[in-house]
């Protein structure tokens, strides 16, 4: 079973241990301040009487169910909030793949690695589907790999680790190719508040019964430890997706709820704003030094990674080993994300010295 | 599939609806303060750089992980923290069912429910075990049920429902059991702080590979919705249950770890004795007054729970309903539990209204 974390924590590892400054590229841990109100929330809960800090409804606090509800425009009655977008997705794809619809689940190489990971922990088959060049939908591969023992596809956008950003006229396909193979799709939203194009558009506008929904305010808020993240299902899939969640972790954690919710009430939209055009500055700047250090790359119409690809120098785990060594800039090694970017490397922008390790790349690549 | 939550649900919706004053007596949510340490920690954290609020290990803050090493006195490598007691106990049957080891999971009966909708999700096939009339281990019944085909054997001790507190000896002679057939043996001590008796030894003592023991903080800590709970497995099992827990949760809710783990640390014996000693009291109380109603009943050696019944008035959801409306209290029906309690009515004590429930139930029996 191969999934992100033991390799994205060896890369940390060995990064840390380095004898030397060390730019970390690895984590997708946002580098800013979570929302004011979010700190105000959790400080104010602390002070709550004890009732409030029992089990909440398994499927979550109310209050918050309903902003996303509003937010979404979906009835509120087909969201679960979960640990995080990592649970909703895996009970999205569990009741993709319980039903007795088939056993493979599609995901898009390059592909974010604990789609795989939780297609084999359910027991199903991942098949990877390759991607246009920019990262973008191949809907004819898609529609090439369906076939009657395809429960799931599952799409991510704007993607990790691509950036790229998928247009819903395929996405629309996309659902209706699974509908004509009765599989369900499964939509990761988690960064759609880091839409750099303007032009994205959430699976939900397509209203299909077909289409699950998942996100998350883990990357919005910058509170990836907090574990609050949601599901939309469609009304027939609703029912097995709370009950799977009930068995597994009961119900989800409270306090964090509880401040998510009110940070999202309480939050102007400049906040959202603010870190996407920092990001974007980001871009720019580490997008202009890879093309000085003579890079290919692909620059991210959504979300905050890069992939980047330097001559002769393959995105091999020993190839990050020296970057870190050599250059002082820890990426991850292309191969983490399927087979379609394995001469690549991931560059995470959610750091302040973005521009500092862009320099760094440019320097080491014009003296080998 | 059967859980508890749904009638749970069922029966606490009744009563709120109900045209008269009712006792819940149906929820397991401690009713008293959680530990000062744990409020003063969760605002303290609301003040930490961002950094803290970023994703905390996989398995857990490492503070909180060692805290708990050494009061088990295991090896900190061992420990998963979990999303409540109930991931883990998720983590722990799916371990002992994926082996390969046969499909079968022994239940003490009664059960609680969780525990035969845990196995079924998991794709294996539960078998209730006979418990003695007072609820504790029937060695001899477990031996007679396990086969080759048994991959697991769960215990619960303190026990939910019965109040059972089993006898070491007795859980020795089941791993014993468990050793010969190939299973795993997984024992729930989440109520270990609400021991009665003063003679509650924990499963770890057996020091046995065959042993996975689970715990949380919902009940000792009076924090049901923070779910903070841990696993703590043989070697040879760890890394199978860190990789389901990363690719199910990624990891739990951090500023609830860290709020447990300064309480945990700041937290004097005294505050679990008076939780212990208030529950006794009320024990005491209801239990005399279930003598004056004429009823049979368990007196519990741990936990906060007691199983009644009254001769001609079966424990069914009808009689359930009846008893909300006509005397104004709320139980839950014996049948949530499995086959063996299913005349009898479960009432938790976790109220401070407990003695004048006794006095409802006692008026209400007396008159009938």
């Amino acid at each position: 079973m191969e999934y992100e974390e033991p390799k994205f924590f060896q890369v940390m590892k060995y990064g840390i241990e380095a004898d030397r400054d060390v730019i970390d590229m690895v984590s997708g841990n946002p580098d800013w301040e979570p929302p004011t109100a979010l700190r105000e929330a959790l400080a104010a809960y602390a002070e709550l009487p004890s009732a409030e800090f029992q089990y909440p409804p398994s499927e979550g606090i109310r209050d918050l169910r309903e902003a996303i509800a509003v937010r979404r425009g979906v009835d509120v009655d087909r969201i679960v909030l979960t640990n995080g977008t990592g649970e909703a997705n895996y009970l999205g794809m569990a009741r993709a793949l319980e039903r007795g619809a088939g056993d493979e689940a599609l995901l898009m190489d390059p592909v974010y690695p604990y789609y795989p990971g939780k297609t084999e922990l359910l027991g199903g088959e991942p098949t990877l589907v390759p991607t246009e060049r920019d990262g973008g939908l191949d809907v004819d591969a898609v529609r090439a790999a369906a076939s009657e023992d395809t429960a799931l596809v599952v799409l991510n956008t704007p993607n990790n680790p691509t950036g790229a950003v998928y247009a819903i006229e395929k996405v629309r396909e996309v659902v209706g190719i699974a509908e004509s193979v009765d599989a369900l799709v499964l939509v990761d939203e988690v960064y759609d508040r880091f839409d750099h194009t303007g032009s994205f558009e959430s699976a939900l506008s397509l209203d299909s019964d077909r289409v699950i929904v998942t996100s998350g305010f883990s990357k919005s808020m910058a509170i990836t430890g907090f574990r609050v993240g949601y599901a939309i299902l469609p009304d027939a899939h609703v029912d097995a997706a709370k009950t799977r969640h009930m068995l597994v972790n009961v119900a989800g954690s409270r306090p964090a709820q509880y401040a998510v919710s009110h940070a999202l009430e309480a939050t102007e939209p400049e906040y959202y704003a603010e870190a996407r055009e920092r990001l974007a500055d980001r871009i720019d700047a580490f997008t202009e030094a890879l093309e000085a250090a003579g890079a290919e790359y692909t620059r991210p119409d959504g979300g905050f990674y890069v992939l980047a690809r330097f001559e002769g120098f393959p995105g091999t785990m020993e190839n990050v080993k020296r970057l870190i060594d050599e250059a002082g800039v820890a990426g991850m090694p292309g191969d983490t994300f399927g087979t379609a970017r394995d001469d690549w490397l991931r560059f995470a922008l959610v750091t302040p010295r973005s521009l500092e390790a862009a320099e760094r790349l440019v320097d080491y690549f014009s003296e080998r």
